[in-house]
């Protein structure tokens, strides 16, 4: 039986003049607003769809790269996965890049780019958005 | 030019016992924890990939099918939906279902309902996630 995670959006009138809210069932972000003016705008101070598609996949790539590392024998101490993700309004989203820096003791560079490189396709956000181009960097600190 | 939107993810440790904090480049929501164990668990009071995928995906629905209504000449007053995004450990994401109730002034049930499956079919986060069974429900107020 799969876990069931729920969210949900309020939106009240047209797209353009419109705005809305969202919010998670487990509380652990309130209602946040969102728009479209917002969304299709570079640095708005508002989340947008793609932002939160981008913390999710910045977060499960993250858990999925610690596993690959932790069953090589080299757990990380840390990882820090920015995940930038394209819109284009009327398009939709373009492509998503992870970049992860990552402190592991007693791996190398090489090491560190094959796991990153296998959470990067098999974790199970990136195997949703499989229609989406993804790409990835992995620096070893 | 695409927008860009971003969000960082830090984890530290292995994936059973460590943990991880999520954020967003607008600032809209600060860092949220997230961590292996609540990922996993029906009902925990923490995010996860799984309800930022359902973020996301609730109010990219609810933004194309607000577009859709007005370019019918029926802007909706209200749409509320609930993504429920269903998750399988060792598996991955299993289905995704959307279910709006909208209050719309001039529509009836039948017209609502063929809006609901375009905006189903065709918003940018639903062709992202194409890879995924997605699902949906509509009801008029």
């Amino acid at each position: 039986m799969a876990v069931e995670k729920r969210a949900t959006a309020v939106w009240k009138g047209n797209l353009l003049e419109g705005s809305g809210t969202v919010s998670g069932e487990s509380g652990a972000f309130g209602e946040i607003g969102v728009s479209w003016p917002k969304r299709a705008e570079q640095g708005a101070e508002s989340t947008s769809p793609e932002e939160l598609i981008g913390a999710a996949h910045a977060a499960c790539y993250s858990m999925a790269l610690s596993h690959g590392l932790a069953q090589g024998g080299t757990p990380p101490q840390e990882l820090r996965v920015t995940a930038t993700v394209g819109f284009q309004p009327g398009e939709g989203i373009t492509g998503i890049h992870l970049d992860v820096h990552g402190t592991v003791a007693g791996l190398d560079q090489a090491a560190f780019a094959e796991a990153a490189a296998g959470a990067a396709a098999g974790c199970p956000v990136s195997k949703a958005l499989a229609s989406v181009e993804i790409t990835h960097t992995a620096t070893l600190a």
